[in-house]
């Protein structure tokens, strides 16, 4: 094994880069987030870590409602600076067109091509500074302009990614082949 | 709001490529892996949904260890091959030169420039098709060509991300900027 040993952060690139919603006392507030997967097909699931102390935890303790935002790569100082300031001392309900669909509580970007309405299944304490919050999605909401045969297509809504520990965000790169398919054409040695 | 609701998907783009090793009845076996993601910091732990029938699954409860291992673009044929395979059918240890770490029980794959070896914190059943199973890092091994300043790098290690329901594998993009710093560029309208 030729390798070096990092020790035991959560080393897995890259990462999606969303904006997570909450109400919090009646107001939107919204946070990057970047700690959060898919974790189940049907019904949607998705699961994420949330700073216990972060003020939009709260929220989502509150009304067992959250929202998922997918922010598009001309949105990127917007989000990232939604990461940096917390709710607690800016008002940050203000930086969108805030809409809400049928839980009333989980508090939707209207300039994000895709948002996921997401109710509480579990919120987990296993001993880290993160709440680990699994999620159903209830609905998705996208602008019809992103999508092609009615799926949201990556190439119009233009996501990001994340690189931790050295903290930066990518564009989607060239497009490398079809799932379930291209590896048809693997042939063992 | 004008948007298009698109039902309960899990619609998050794009997400991680990565290859799910464990050990069945005393084998190394392995899978494609894309609903996964971090839910802690420090100590480093994932969150992921892996199928309830998935060959893969009977050794990660046989063993409670398993490993995450990230390919470079030049393994995507391989990748997606081991996603279309199952365990039960083929031997997939002879694809890749294996080695363990400290739990002995959590097969790597050498020619991935990053693993991830993870011991279970806990499989939930929360009544989809997926097992929501989640792991702590107990540590990460990197090439160390793939590395900058002792982090891995995402430029050197080329890894791919992937976009649901329309089934497509991107590569990474251009470099948009620093994290927890460009949004300082940010003015509110």
């Amino acid at each position: 094994m030729n390798k070096v040993k990092l020790g035991n952060k959560p080393m897995l690139y890259p990462y999606p880069v969303v904006m997570l919603g909450a109400n919090v006392e009646g107001k939107a507030n919204f946070m990057a987030l970047g700690f959060v997967g898919i974790t189940n097909i049907n019904p949607g699931m998705i699961a994420m870590g949330v700073a216990k102390n972060h003020f939009t935890t709260l929220g989502i303790q509150e009304n067992k409602t959250f929202s998922i935002n997918l922010p598009s790569e001309d949105m990127l100082k917007v989000t990232d600076y939604v990461g940096i300031v917390s709710g607690e001392k800016e008002d940050k309900s203000k930086l969108f067109n805030v809409f809400y669909g049928e839980t009333q509580t989980a508090p939707m970007i209207e300039e994000c091509p895709l948002n996921m309405e997401c109710k509480v299944l579990e919120i987990l304490d296993l001993g880290g500074v993160d709440y680990i919050i699994i999620g159903e999605i209830i609905e998705n909401y996208a602008r019809e302009s992103v999508l092609t045969d009615g799926n949201p297509d990556v190439e119009k809504m233009n996501p990001m990614v994340f690189s931790m520990f050295d903290n930066r965000y990518f564009g989607i790169g060239d497009y490398l082949g079809k799932g379930w398919s291209v590896g048809r054409e693997f042939e063992a040695k």
